[in-house]
């Protein structure tokens, strides 16, 4: 039986313990939902104090050349890159998960309607993200034309489902229920020999688990910096385009920031070269610029070292769940096996809407996804195995003691 | 010819005067770029450190609900709506112009093809900003089928470009370039007259003159909030639907947060009804919280009064550089009418962009646009009388000195 001691020793001998400091987390919270929202980092207010007060209240609008928001979106890409195995240069940091996925599936169905235009099928998971999958209809209701969408209902059907119609498989990482992760090598092979194009949504992945585009031969990525990248409420989104493919074609949303020389003001478009094409409109610099602080946390270590750390936290957390809350029908959704695992942890209960609710209230901060899915997140940059063991003894007293039934628990509202 | 003591007696008389306490200007500058990137409300400093220390720091993924987040883009429109002549419910801010132009254009092609489908140009101007123009090219390539643009190069030849091929009349209100503010009410109703539906871009309009869309009976707007509205570097966009329409099409950036059930987690692709389709992904909350401190200064004046000092300072600025530089051959590019002008002044000048960049080492903050445009913002909420007579007279000297003609102010760079 793990002892809270034993966890307590383990967060002694942590080597990452010290980078816990770098975050300002409220007393009396354990925060298991940086896989939904981050923490922030203690430097993001004073940069965005120097954002508001210095660079827009004093330089005004000198600031866009002066203070280097003219090319904020890459110079934060070149940061993010190593995190995802891509290359500076490679990556831009800029509107929403949502719109960077309409631009990067619109270019690669465009890559091949001139490389092999029968192929109009994009291949997809019916558990993928909601959004993906909605931008996905609106791009094919859009173009009409014979392009839709397949979708499987597990991992397993993927490869019957990928065939000669198909243009690209467009799949998340680790999926945002239940944290199974997709072997993106493997993956990108199998798409590749159905001369598909692959396109990765790594909103779960980027800073939660090592991810190689590049080793992996993946086309098409795109994701999110506010989860664990711990860039703010509702930071800009990233795009990556393997650079083989980056130039062949426009994509649709072409705005003057993706213009070859923005500034000529000329009537036409002319996309720049490289990953700057992906750029569009005017970005909301004082979030932008907050996302460069949760990416100097990362430089102070490796994903290897995060890896070790996540896996060994949420083994720990299936542990102790399965010994503490064995009485209780918990069914853990996620995989045990950890390359099929991301770095978070789904246990499906009955009541799992007012349990979450109810452990909220004694500060245990997870999340609710439909139906019945209990989800912890466990960012090793800040969460400690002792808090793994006290979350684990409050989830077993709700449990115990029926919390979960006290009516204010029952009421539904939605967390993001 | 009027004196400075003039200009300061004008001040003196002013009554919004005391609104310019709300923003943070820097000591020594004279901005007059208000039309590119608005001052710093004092308030913005305050609500983004909440936004930033409580409401992500503490709150975390809470603030969701909490802090109202999730429906921040609707209540920020609610208070935006009336600075542009539209209710309540009828405006989100959200993403970017450029985003949004695409959401809004889209929609009204998808209207004309459900009743007029040989429909299938959209009118707009060469002069409009490039972005609009960027966005259109991408969307008729992208839909193919015969859509295309049709630029005119005056307003004059809009009535002969106008016809029964034309699905939507796409104008910026006020021209960023000239200043040259269409008259609305007249462009809609010859638009509709001709079958077509229109569609304004407010960017250089809202907050800067009056506006009412729904009196002029237009069909799609969008606008920028970091301008005139003074939002922050970059803050969101809006958009806005006729209620007439909204419901009768998808627009294709068809996100989550569009959704008519955000939070069932649904495969398939239900819009809201209202406005509130107009949304896609997770906005950067941040900066959007930003944007209430410039709307809530709106709300302690009138679009009215604003229009009254607009006017006001750009016939000072007219006549006195008229006077103060007769010799040097600047010419007028804004018109002189009032029903025709917006709240910049534009004049041409050969070396224009070296005269800026002279006048910008004085601390007069004015921008340049291609070509030859020297630009000049007016915004009533926080320009004085006499600034503007302090302006003109560091311009005189620029010129009379030859100032712009020192190799430092002769190096390109550009501003946005």
């Amino acid at each position: 039986m793990t002892t809270r001691n034993h966890c307590l020793a383990l967060d002694a001998q942590d080597p990452l313990a010290p980078l816990r400091n770098q975050f300002a987390l409220p007393d009396g919270v354990i925060y298991l939902d940086g896989n939904s929202l981050g923490a922030r980092p203690v430097a993001a207010l004073q940069r965005a104090q120097q954002v508001i007060a210095e660079e827009w209240g004093n330089g005004l609008i000198r600031s866009w050349n002066t203070a280097g928001w003219r090319d904020l979106s890459q110079r934060l890409g070149d940061r993010l890159a190593r995190l995802i195995g891509a290359d500076a240069n490679e990556v831009v940091i800029t509107d929403t998960t949502s719109i960077n996925l309409f631009k990067v599936l619109s270019a690669a169905l465009r890559v091949q309607a001139l490389k092999a235009p029968q192929r109009r099928v994009i291949v997809s998971e019916s558990s993928n993200f909601p959004t993906d999958l909605y931008i996905a209809e609106g791009l094919t209701e859009m173009l009409q034309q014979g392009y839709s969408l397949r979708l499987v209902d597990s991992p397993e059907e993927l490869p019957r489902a990928i065939g000669e119609d198909t243009a690209v498989v467009m799949l998340t990482h680790v999926n945002y229920k239940t944290g199974y992760m997709h072997d993106m090598q493997a993956v990108t092979a199998l798409t590749h020999e159905c001369g598909a194009l692959s396109l990765w949504d790594l909103a779960h992945s980027a800073g939660a688990v090592p991810v190689d585009l590049k080793q992996a031969g993946a086309d098409y990525a795109i994701g999110c910096t506010y989860k664990y990248l711990n860039g703010g409420p509702g930071s800009q989104a990233f795009a990556w385009v393997s650079p083989a493919l980056c130039d062949l074609v426009k994509q649709p949303l072409s705005g003057w920031f993706g213009h070859a020389r923005q500034f000529d003001m000329e009537a036409q478009y002319r996309p720049s070269s490289g990953i700057a094409r992906y750029l569009c409109g005017t970005q909301p610099i004082t979030s932008l610029a907050m996302v460069e602080c949760g990416l100097e946390i990362f430089e102070q270590t490796d994903m290897a070292s995060l890896r070790r750390k996540s896996l060994a936290l949420t083994d720990l957390f299936i542990e102790l769940v399965e010994q503490r809350c064995a009485a209780h029908g918990l069914k853990l959704v996620t995989p045990r096996e950890h390359d099929k695992r991301g770095s978070h942890v789904s246990f499906e209960h009955p009541e799992g809407y007012a349990v979450i609710q109810a452990l909220i209230a004694r500060g245990v901060i997870g999340d609710y996804r439909e139906p019945r899915i209990m989800r912890f997140g466990f960012t090793p940059l800040y969460t400690r195995f002792s808090e793994v063991w006290d979350a684990v003894q409050t989830l077993g007293e709700i449990l115990d003691e029926k919390t979960w039934a006290q009516p204010q628990f029952q009421i539904r509202h939605s967390v993001t």
